[in-house]
């Protein structure tokens, strides 16, 4: 506790643009968060006041950080979940917990806790061997997805194998996978959903994913002619997983709709990319909720400012002649209702650099807008 | 400008709630607001990475706080103008620059300005004796209105003149007044305008501000009820001052509603509590809008985001027993979509410890929710 405020200390582990959206959103509620990144570089540690350097790995660094804040949560899932828990043991609030953060952190996990919960996702398996595989492809068919139990993220980690030869080249003896059918989808959807320790839920409309190699590029909410039911069903399932993993803060459950209905894909248990629309596309952002949910806060209303909601991530593209700012002004100029969040990066190709936010009431109209700028922004004008 | 991230570098003068919000807003932008602050306590100063201690009066700590910067502004009115010519002769953009705020500044100036420009305002003349005052109030009536011509706000150094014997006791050799006849006002309203140093201006709808002790309490975005004439007038009124005083940055000018019309009241040369409504409320904040203005960006959209938007202050109430955070919990789950903007200061009564928003269709019910929310932040849940 803000001994001077009377208000509560957040301390995220973690300086990316989670925690730096984040603490926009603590600024509101008259905290300030306090932030443990790698590097005074990272985009929360440019931009807030209570900045500590260290490793997110390291007991002794974690520990230090943790003293003086009320809650311990995360802007990413690569802590460790024993060091999670000598924290807990050392008296410290972590949200969320070792045992839920672990569904987000290991996908053999999920997916046996989510097989143990009835929630549908792809037939699956645990593998460590070629021959395991093999039996896999056998029973489910060609072809199949491997993914890293731990580590992957933004489409690293996962590969499509069209037969068992490939599976040859790839498996390390070092790391533990997980096998999935490959199931025909007809796109990709995301629920996000907040739990706090009181137990209560909320969530926000079920939105539609598009990626392009792996990454997100666009979010369109709510997702466009999802069906009374499915919306129903993506919702309930990701109250229930909620409640059953025991998650405090926000959690992204990634869906696959599918002829036979959704699937899970993956869960993240923190603010996450498919949210970004609600800081102005919901009356309660995810920054927002995430905080008020690990501080056990009442939840936020999740409606939505309007009918539709576009966010276009802006992916770092080739150099140009135009920098960003010129760039910005542009953007700014031909789309003046756009909303910007640039993260602070130094531009690189690939690199997530920021994302834009368009809403209005024609779909068409805004997803031109977000996309269009979001791809100024990149290519300085020039895209097809 | 960042070398790193290819954007410009910002610093407001003064660390106030005003420069806090601001920070809110240069984080989208990929920035980090600079911040020259009396304080670590201050407000801006608890949240904000590049901060520098110190006095806005000192034209050394200025001038060093502006290496690095691409642009100045201010979170308040109390930079001299001296100061800020020295500034911008050493080769410092400022905006607004001298010439400008000064109008903000000395209440004299800006009368003969409005006078001189034929904007409307009530009746006034410079005073320095009480035989001054006797003689405005012979040509004017009483009671009339005396305010020191700098360094008043929030009601301080205004005072109502019943008579000119009163007069005698209030004048002081060593300030200037100015005197205004007291007109009778069917309401006070606010025109909020942006203007960028390339001239783009754009407006706000007109607002209505409610005060309590010379204290903003309340504010209704729209006007409720406001003439179309009426509101066009205001708007352009406010362009057009702000054009001819050459503002640079967001201008609020406080209006009053009379039987005749729109009168001038006073011009503050910085985002303002009559704007605060437009975090949530406009597409654009004003938060947002006097950065892109004082960086010359292209002006954002200006629309609102719901038919009624209402803004009340949080002034510090009696401590009770029940806590800030208690309070905050309760407030939450009483109105879950009300916005909580806390400025970080230790409560104290009388002070602006933030304010809340709520937006809606229903103008009575819009307006119970902020103020019953307000007041519960202010008393523990006590108010009549």
């Amino acid at each position: 506790m803000d001994s001077r405020t009377g208000l509560p200390v957040v301390g995220m582990v973690g300086g990316g643009q989670l925690a730096r959206m984040t603490h926009q959103a603590a600024i509101a509620l008259g905290q300030s968060l306090r932030v443990l990144a790698q590097s005074p570089q990272d985009g929360a540690a440019l931009v807030a006041a209570d900045v500590v350097i260290g490793e997110h790995t390291s007991y002794e660094d974690v520990l230090a950080f943790a003293a003086g804040c009320d809650v311990l949560t995360f802007d990413h899932e690569h802590v460790p979940p024993e060091l999670i828990r000598s924290l807990a043991s050392a008296g410290h609030t972590v949200h969320p917990g070792a045992d839920a953060l672990v569904h987000a952190q290991d996908k053999g996990v999920m997916r046996a806790a989510l097989t143990r919960a009835g929630v549908p996702g792809p037939p699956w398996a645990a593998v460590s061997t070629v021959d395991d595989v093999a039996d896999f492809g056998e029973a489910h068919g060609w072809p199949l997805v491997v993914k890293v139990a731990r580590g992957g993220y933004d489409g690293r980690g996962v590969w499509f194998l069209p037969d068992v030869a490939a599976a040859t080249e790839l498996l390390s003896p070092d790391l533990s996978y997980i096998v999935e059918q490959r199931v025909p989808i007809v796109r990709e959807l995301a629920a996000l959903v907040a739990r706090s320790p009181f137990g209560q839920v909320s969530v926000w409309p079920i939105v539609q994913t598009i990626q392009q190699d792996g990454i997100c590029v666009e979010v369109i909410a709510p997702a466009p002619g999802l069906s009374e039911e499915l919306a129903g069903q993506g919702a309930s399932l990701a109250v229930r997983l909620a409640d059953q993993l025991g998650v405090v803060g926000v959690m992204a459950v990634e869906l696959f709709e599918t002829a036979a209905g959704l699937l899970v894909n993956e869960l993240a248990m923190r603010p996450h990319n498919s949210g970004h629309w609600t800081i102005e596309g919901a009356r309660t952002s995810q920054f927002e909720q995430h905080l008020r949910a690990v501080l056990d806060y009442p939840l936020g209303t999740t409606s939505m400012t309007a009918p539709w909601v576009v966010m276009a991530n802006v992916i770092g593209g080739s150099d140009g002649a135009m920098g960003i700012d010129e760039r910005v002004h542009h953007v700014m100029a031909r789309w003046p209702d756009v909303k910007l969040h640039l993260y602070g990066k130094t531009p690189r190709e690939g690199r997530k650099l920021g994302h834009v936010t368009a809403l209005g009431d024609d779909l068409a109209e805004v997803r031109e807008r977000a996309g269009s700028a979001a791809a100024y922004l990149r290519e300085g004008g020039h895209h097809g």
